[in-house]
């Protein structure tokens, strides 16, 4: 862990950090989201999937598009491309959804952002389509659950 | 409290919702989130925001430009004219930072999303400014602590 | 109909036209494209619909989040505020998808070219989730099927 | 070919295709478009075309530009940095334009969403900057001519 | 004029203005910028535009864009539904392009960051297109020329 | 010195430079400009900044957020992943604010047009943040400094 904010320089100033002379390496990120909501919510959600409804498939396009736009939405994020996304909406219990992001590139920098931005949206993105439903929804425990490659390693969090 | 989804046709398929005859009103949203962390990570913040640090500015303005394109990350909100945005960090205890972001808008919908996706955003900007420090921070409750205007009218969140 | 092109001034020279005194009025287009496709691959996509597949989500959701972004496709259209999108994919035959994209709009421009666009976008993210399957496809007779609103009044196009 | 659509996991859900292990190799894709429109319409274009007069000039443009947007528009495509793009815009006999488009790119991915999305894109500005003289005209036969690189090898549609 | 800056609260941090309360009137802005440059470029310019160049062209397609962008290049902009843009490239003198941009709304806000924005754009894209033949161009003078409407009246730049 | 304007084919149409065949190095841009105030504005700015005030760090950001963007604002330019931008705003006398621009890349074409585009956005940024108090401020003297990489090689501007 570092002693200082690597995004300001000496004098505190934001700067995008130089990556220039950092290994091109493979790297992958998983981050999770959880959307507490009314147990009524969640069996209209499941309910509605049997046929083929799309509350889920929208959240998971919600959550794979946004991973594409971390650059232009978390200011410091330095442009990259994406080898792979993939996000997992299931029920947790009779009152939530866990979603699940990961995300992969062969490149100079992290993709944790990238990850938590997928689970973050894809979670705002199942509060929209239950809103009228159910205003009282709650996003819950955004966090990264690991990472490999870069030169600060795997990270993986300790069990709560 | 509807009984469906209103983003969903009669079939489950995703629309973006039919909101030409609505009526033009004030109205405003206050969303909220939480960033846990080490007290020393937030200390550092704090401690570095004295002279000129970047980390809060940096956050602030991330939250409000996300607010800005919500249109384009939630799939089936829509596009709307932000007539204001305003975004607040302040310390909450010794190991989180409160994130309140408050939207208002005279049109045809209302902005909650707006409001959650501006505190969502700034969050997460949080985050990544500090991921060198505290991998292990964590994003919590993200919540609507209130709206007003439009059909359905006020909401308050009832204290948890 | 008009003797010269709008979108150039008298000397063939490219502006967005001014609509600062036009009326406000309620205005809808619906467009529609086709895709042709081998009929197996026909049959993969609507075999696949039946448990919970994504290739019509999919679809349906780019084209509605293509409407929105219209003014920043198309060099000189109108950025505007869309009040309603739907798009639908349907069999047209044995061998071919039938795309319906349909936008409404209060405002000062109409939204014939959100509804092209739809249509077309909703087209091409079909022709990329089977592109692995049939290379061959072809997207064809993307065409304004009607508008309503505005001064130049109804349109209706003809059987062809 | 294929015997399943990529973009969807065992169980038919949408996800961005893992592609980090893929070479990076020169790949190049040419698809085009056809506008149908009335001989006066083309004889219109062709004639301001003269002097200094815009429409393919901004068609040309939007078509560039929007190649470099794929990744915002086709919800499963890869971001990618294209090496590359011309767009040609020609009169195929005396009532159509054909539209030719060529992308280039040294990755792991693809580009003939690329090429496909150029040229759609083109045929709907010369739509929009003529729309007010002729709102039948149709856009037609928007297919992929020729790929090389990448595992799939080449592909050279055949003459219709 | 004020004595304060009103993007900013009474501890200094930044917000996007409310005008919620704001009159919806007629706005306008005209703003100019000069691309000072070798005469042998001018000329080069000048003379490919005779028969059907693209510089001027696409940099004035890239003014009209970059104004339908303003708000999400400049942080606390707000979003507003421009009903008008012309941008315009003539000669000044035998070493110097002038950028004449001019921006209309009937809406909360003025027009000016708009207008700067569309003749800063166009002018850079002056440079992009000629900086193979002559990289020592440089971007002079970008100033509001006028604007009229809101509550802070009409401005009109003395002449220097 | 190029004897002719690379964005533009042989008879004068715009399209995207082929530079698949270039080599990948590291790339460096230098751009500066200036934005002439009244000495009374740059006094407040500097003022405000020292307790947290965020004009200098709204513009610092609005031009790391800028350079990312340039893709898409030039028309022209080539879609890359930069590795570096500072942008750092400091008095130029007692009525200007100088903007320095630095970009990095490892990649096929140069980050001109990013360290331009980066120290224009920043200066449109200041003016946007104070233009309630000085309307006259002025965008002087935009222009590259040094570049360096790439086969044209290295580029100082001599001191004017």
């Amino acid at each position: 862990m570092n002693d200082s904010f690597s995004h300001l320089d000496d004098q505190g100033r934001a700067r995008m950090v130089d990556v220039t002379d950092k290994d091109t390496t493979a790297r992958t990120a998983h981050a999770r989201a959880r959307v507490r909501m009314a147990p009524r919510t969640l069996a209209m959600i499941l309910d509605q999937e049997h046929p083929k409804g799309d509350v889920l498939a929208v959240a998971r396009l919600a959550g794979i598009q946004a991973a594409k736009k971390t650059w232009d939405l978390i200011p410091l994020c330095h442009p990259l491309m994406l080898s792979g996304v993939e996000v997992q909406l299931e029920p947790d219990g009779d009152d939530a959804l866990r979603v699940d992001a990961r995300c992969k590139l062969k490149g100079r920098t992290g993709v944790e952002m990238e990850a938590l931005t997928a689970a973050s949206v894809a979670a705002l993105t199942v509060y929209d389509m239950c809103k009228a439903v159910d205003r009282a929804m709650e996003i819950e425990h955004i966090h990264l659950v690991e990472k490999t490659g870069g030169r600060s390693g795997e990270f993986r969090r300790e069990a709560p």
